[in-house]
């Protein structure tokens, strides 16, 4: 009998990927996914799986994965539901170690005959109506979206495909970098408690996000997530009243979210340099966004950090006329990117009195964003504390956000957005204190 | 003595302006208001007043406002703030109506000169620090920002000059539409009052969103609130304490939001087909995503509507095997635009079981959502209650909501965004019944 769990490291890191249920049309799954496979460069072999076609995008097709010589360590089903329990006889017989079931519905009766076939074959199964699998360490990306990151990022496991989908995408047009994405659809075989001690082991994994509609074992789950949560971050993204009523007792070391775009907000300042108090230093170009900004943090856990004459007396050369002394500090709509980096700088030199630092800047022209970001960049790995940019506006501060978030700057555009995500970032923090 | 209510008038309908401080460079105000002035297709005399220049943008130059023979209704300062009192004086003795000041700090001791030159002149003055004046009807743009909206939308109030540039890319980028926007500054004479009145009468003005640092006179605001209110929605930003608390008696009929990401998100919904009930009717392709929405719901003014067999029956015909019958209707994700359009055709003829339709798609093909676009286009007037898409994915989608947004059809690419509009303008709703 194989070894359980050595098989979920084959999932992640397969040498060899049947693919059945090909398609030569764009658009459609089993297309897609292929495809992606292709572009996003695992360099096993590849074995198309198909009656009606002889070769796809160029590579040989085999009329049944029996016809394969060598061994088979994943395959992707596509096919419709009904050829599923055929094919998967068929990759039980091949002896492939695991399959991912894109196609399938939740909910069908199919379920228990996979979850049979699974036990029979001693072979792990991902889905039915699985996202499918992304995994950037091993170039695998068994998903239908185009996915190339390189590096460390967020780690995404799904229930839901359609969802997770919108997920991903929305995630990337805000600059969230993944790591690793993977549908669990209906769980026949593999399920949360799986996936998640292998991620938790994973260096390139800054922090995971759970996407639940069910718990099949709800104490086996809490189980894990307590080891995991030791070594990473992690989030819920749940409607279910059920699951969160059961999860309740750890939302202090597990925020528990109803919106996926509240949840990647938050994953932009789970990164390396944590956050480890609660008290502000605000740094703008206005004081009506400021004023906001302070406004909305009544009722959270953020505090307006208290800082020292001696503070005050090492930035003063750094700030311009008719600046206000005091936090926030208004540098006045007169500041440029190298007044910010001076009174950044010179803060620093303070910086056992505050926690980190949010620099809330309404953009008045599109060429000092471009500077500024280049200076937040370069002052990331300067300071010894976090530094937060907030940029007000529009398409162009939407687009430096989302740089500087690619760059590992948790970045923001939108006042409440920032305090929601720090709220529970803070709140977290100083729960697991 | 000129009428102080007539010349409020002329700052929103000029047939003739003067620019003093013009400037040729590019990313200066005085070069942007005057460029902005000519491309938005103003259609009187132009006056640029320089010393130093004998043309600017291809127009003549006077040396000062007193060397122009005919009259001058509206005059735009962007001169540094220490030649604004000077400048004023010649405005006043040349009989110039409105003067916009638009350099010139908040807290300022010159602000009380201006009031006593407005006094004095009996001319009014808007600002100093004032974003300007846009106004889509008269063809008028004297703000910083290019704008050029024809048409009917948000009519937007700022105190903060910075702020409120952000305010409006930020708007712009979303999809809102801003018939009006006006900076307040400093207030040395024109202030909230003077306006509202005017943009309440306004057909072109949708809702009106006003950012409030100060108040002069609490007592004025808060009567021609009340009047202007019976006519227009309005929504209020600000981070004052003071301001929330003075203000707290009329929350019911005046969101008073932190952010203005938020207000503008709730301005996306106060259309003409307003929304009368709590009863949401949710149609989706993904049980994943409505399941989220649901969970959001709790503990709002949002229900789920109750629909009759009656109901059932007359969309059967519509919906792909394997959908729920219930609310959320679940369609699956292999619904196409043509199924949502038979489903919210068949559901019209029971709209008075639900209050809105909730659309909530999430993108799995881009093609499909062009088609989804169309399709909710055409469908707007023809259903009985409103319809509001909640579309889910990354930048196509947001592209999507943005077209939607202009064309009059109210939008979202996010659900805590939705519920949170949603839930605000049912409260006011209900409230005001």
């Amino acid at each position: 009998m194989r070894n359980k769990v050595e098989l979920i490291e084959t999932l992640f890191n397969p040498k060899s990927i049947a693919i059945v249920g090909v398609s030569k049309t764009p658009g459609k799954i089993g297309h897609e996914i292929m495809s992606n496979i292709v572009k996003c460069g695992f360099r096993g072999p590849l074995y198309p799986i198909s009656h009606k076609y002889a070769e796809v995008q160029d590579i040989r097709c085999y009329r049944s994965v029996l016809d394969v010589t060598d061994d088979v360590d994943l395959a992707i089903l596509s096919t419709p539901e009904d050829y599923i329990p055929k094919a998967l006889e068929e990759l039980g017989a091949k002896g492939v170690k695991v399959v991912v079931v894109s196609s399938g519905r939740r909910g069908s009766p199919l379920v228990g005959r996979i979850a049979d076939a699974s036990k029979r074959y001693g072979m792990r199964v991902l889905g039915p109506s699985s996202l499918g699998i992304y995994y950037s360490k091993s170039k695998l990306n068994a998903t239908p979206i185009p996915l190339s990151t390189e590096g460390r990022g967020v780690a995404l496991i799904s229930e839901s495909k359609t969802l997770g989908i919108s997920m991903v995408n929305y995630g990337l047009s805000e600059g969230i970098e993944f790591s690793t994405v993977i549908g669990t659809g209906a769980k026949a075989d593999i399920d949360e408690q799986d996936l998640l001690e292998y991620l938790a082991e994973d260096d390139q994994v800054r922090s995971i996000v759970i996407h639940l509609e069910t718990l099949r074992d709800p104490k086996a789950f809490t189980e894990s997530l307590k080891n995991v949560l030791k070594r990473k971050p992690a989030l819920l993204v749940t409607g279910s009243r059920e699951i969160i009523k059961r999860l309740e007792p750890m939302k202090k070391e597990l925020p528990i979210l109803k919106d996926f775009t509240t949840a990647l907000d938050l994953s932009a300042i789970f990164t390396d340099r944590r956050i480890e108090g609660r008290r502000a230093l605000i740094v703008t170009n206005s004081s009506g966004a400021s004023n906001l900004l302070i406004g909305s943090l009544e009722g959270t856990s953020i505090e307006l950090a208290v800082l020292s004459e001696a503070f005050f007396d090492d930035i003063r050369m750094f700030v311009p006329e008719g600046s206000s002394s005091g936090n926030p500090l208004d540098l006045t709509s007169d500041v440029s990117p190298e007044i910010f980096r001076g009174v950044i700088e010179g803060s620093n030199m303070h910086s056992d009195e505050f926690d980190f630092i949010l620099l809330v800047y309404c953009e008045t022209n599109p060429m000092e964003l471009d500077k500024l970001r280049t200076m937040l960049t370069e002052l990331r790995d300067l300071v010894n504390k976090p530094l937060i940019p907030v940029l007000l506006g529009g398409d162009s501060v939407k687009r430096t956000v989302k740089e500087l978030r690619k760059e590992g700057v948790p970045s923001y555009y939108s006042i409440s957005r920032t305090v929601r995500a720090l709220d529970s970032t803070v709140k977290h923090i100083l729960a697991s204190k």
